[in-house]
């Protein structure tokens, strides 16, 4: 079928391993440090924070890690997603590239999100687990780790930033649905929201704050609690690598091979989902895919921070982190991709854009719901604000391809659906969506309030 | 796999061809009649509004009507949809029936719509048409008229009932993300909207009102605006039929065949989508599946209603129409279930229910989403409030099996998802949502106002 649109895998292609990008890192990787002793943190403090078979697979060599079979079964609600080749979409920017997507919005919360979440609530179960703590933004991740605890029978308390709590109740009655409990972030639950609130009582809160809360709140519970993080850490992109894997198989089906992979970059686990098999690809079979991780201009962690070490949450009780960052004290503008509003960067995403194995790219919102709009009405999913941003990058090649008559095959990861963020799409429609360029001064502030890290990195 | 719980069926097998009842229909049918003359209407008076093609649907004696190949390219961004086995929602019923369910909340708005949406713009497309007009109460038919107009270049008026417009602005924002125009209804675009707003300019709209002004801008446009409807005619039926005929190869590929076809029904579209490749296997091979409409308790045309002639709509510009009816100046109660709000039935499903071939049922929205919970709690989707209906009336049959250990193979039609319906969630997990039992005064009096008809039938 020489023009056939969409590439379905069956059911018996669902992926049985994660791809654990450990066994080919390119690049040396350091350890997250203790945020007080400023040493490599201990098993014994992350444990009291994750899952032991979590830590265990971010310091896994094995390039596959099987995916248990319970896991698997609810994989299967929404798994394999398709592919498709954005065929309107090439005809309409009379492109002469081919440009594929993989939709990861038919999971039943509309995003990748569950593709950790349900692994994490399994393992927390299988060792006898109670409960997860977490936080959540705009409420894709919560939405997940909610649904995932209720397959699970376990305990869901979400820490949602404050801004979004009160304008956006729908993600809370998604979460409240599957049985979590959602506190708006800060919360008088925990000293950090408590010291927040005090300071001012109408503090909106943010990702980074929330965190914090999460955090505190597992530590504090006596064993009771376990914190779980929808990005950023290494298992989190492993249990991603579904999305690729698949991905492989279906160019493959398509009899292409993609030239350059994008993915939109908030921690990085949907990037690092479609790209790390492909990064697999170029390290051992000598492939040349591009790999590119799409930001926000308002948030650019990896275009305009530094490679540094830096406090992975605001108040400092998680971890001390080499990577990306724009400092710990930013509070980035409140843009509508609130999943992408984290002020630094998944460690290993960090590596490899600094070796030069990932490249990275800023785009503003308003060039991304431009995008956004134009694949909506050529192909007809409305994408998620996030998922724009691949969009846009991936409309910009074939845009380029155009002019030089390169024939590139281009393959981006739409994360999610936009249905509840239609708001934001108003206000593009109303033009009162506004452009944001960070500026260097504010950049340089909240850089001035580094940790002092003598460790070697 | 014994313990399969998803039935994909690969592209090849995406339908060829639409299921026309008429075909097999066993009970007479009687003609639409003219509002004023009270005769059967003529196909001038009807191309006026509808594309050609599509009234010859409506009377064609043929079993298979071709679906042409555009329709299908973009019927395959999301059919065939897949079939479940709601196995988890079997396990916590604790009940001995298998329970599968087919979803159709994949397409990109989100349910069943699409299919004939998509159907009809490429019609009018086809016969040089350059406008539809429709009427939508919470947006889920204009959001699947957009996107297929949007398809075919065709521009897109939507007359949306003004509560919804007001109160929900999302589902709007998807249909002017795809092109169309959208006005509150009762609006001042049309004499209709113009006498209502005098009468009072807070008038809430309802689905009736909206239909007329939809007809009255296709009528007034001279040629230039055809109009569409969501539900309810005879061809809108028979492109929903892909629904069935898919599901009947997918509970083939399960290896059951199912003792009783459920759906919800407002103007009966998605209900007649499943169970009419059902019926056909009723009629023609002896099969005994029952099959079940469900309505709302607050909006019982089916149950409490009249089979008897009515105007379809409320201005009285639409044909008088034999269906079950609860009066054309019955306004129903603000129920969540937006789609399921019109005072009377399409024709085809009024005359089998009327024969005894198709059941009908009622069920009061609070119990529908006290089912659609419980489904989403097993399953992970959260279902919209009209698809609640087909939940319940599913889970009802199930638990009845458990009483008497009857192995009931049950299918039903998961119509949409409940992502712009997060409120109503709320409201049913606060406490605010209310039961509605019609009072019978009301409906005598909404049956006072019948137009007077002599016309035999």
């Amino acid at each position: 079928m020489g023009d056939q649109t969409r590439f379905d895998l069956p059911q018996s292609r669902l992926p049985k391993a994660w791809y654990n990008l450990n066994a080919d890192m390119p690049v040396p990787m350091v350890p997250p440090l203790h945020p007080e002793t400023k040493e490599p943190v201990t098993p014994e403090f992350l444990s009291v924070l994750s899952p032991m078979a979590l830590l265990g697979q971010d310091v896994s060599p094995d390039a596959e890690i099987e995916i248990p079979e319970p896991v698997r079964e609810i994989y299967r609600l929404w798994r394999p997603t398709p592919l498709f080749r954005a065929r309107r979409l090439e005809q309409h920017l009379e492109t002469c590239a081919h440009i594929y997507y993989k939709y990861e919005g038919v999971s039943p919360v509309g995003s990748h999100k569950p593709n950790t979440a349900v692994a994490q609530a399994f393992f927390l179960k299988d060792e006898g687990g109670k409960c997860f703590t977490t936080e959540t933004g705009a409420g894709q991740w919560g939405s997940a780790l909610a649904m995932a605890c209720n397959f699970f029978d376990l305990g869901c308390e979400v820490y949602m930033v404050r801004v979004s709590y009160d304008q956006k109740p729908y993600r809370r009655h998604v979460m409240e649905s599957f049985g979590a409990t959602v506190y708006p972030s800060p919360s008088m639950n925990t000293a950090a929201g408590q010291s927040l609130l005090e300071a001012n009582p109408d503090h909106p809160g943010s990702l980074g704050v929330a965190i914090s809360e999460g955090i505190e709140a597992a530590v504090t519970s006596g064993g009771e609690k376990k914190y779980s993080l929808g990005s950023f850490l290494p298992h989190v992109l492993l249990h991603q690598t579904v999305i690729g894997q698949e991905a492989l198989e279906q160019m493959e089906m398509a009899g292409e091979y993609p030239d350059v992979v994008i993915g939109c970059a908030g921690g990085g686990s949907n990037f690092s989902g479609i790209a790390f098999p492909f990064l697999r690809e170029n390290l051992r079979n000598q492939r040349t895919t591009r790999l590119v991780a799409v930001e926000p201009t308002a948030c650019p962690s990896l275009t305009r921070g530094t490679y540094t070490w830096d406090n992975a949450d605001v108040i400092g009780m998680a971890p001390i982190i080499k990577m990306h960052t724009l400092g710990h004290t930013f509070i980035p503008p409140r843009i509508h991709a609130g999943g992408l509003r984290y002020h630094g960067m998944s460690p290993q995403v960090s590596a490899l854009v600094d070796s030069g194995h990932i490249e990275a790219q800023a785009i503003d919102q308003v060039d991304t719901f431009e995008g956004g709009l134009m694949f909506a009405q050529t192909e007809g999913i409305l994408p998620a604000p996030e998922s724009n941003h691949a969009v846009r990058a991936a409309i910009n090649e074939a845009v380029a391809c155009r002019e030089t008559g390169d024939e590139k095959v281009i393959l981006f990861n739409l994360s999610g659906h936009g249905n509840f963020d239609m708001a934001a799409y108003g206000a593009y429609s109303d033009g009162t969506l506004e452009r944001y360029e960070y500026p260097e001064s504010e950049i340089t502030e909240a850089m001035s309030h580094l940790p002092e890290v003598d460790f070697p990195g």
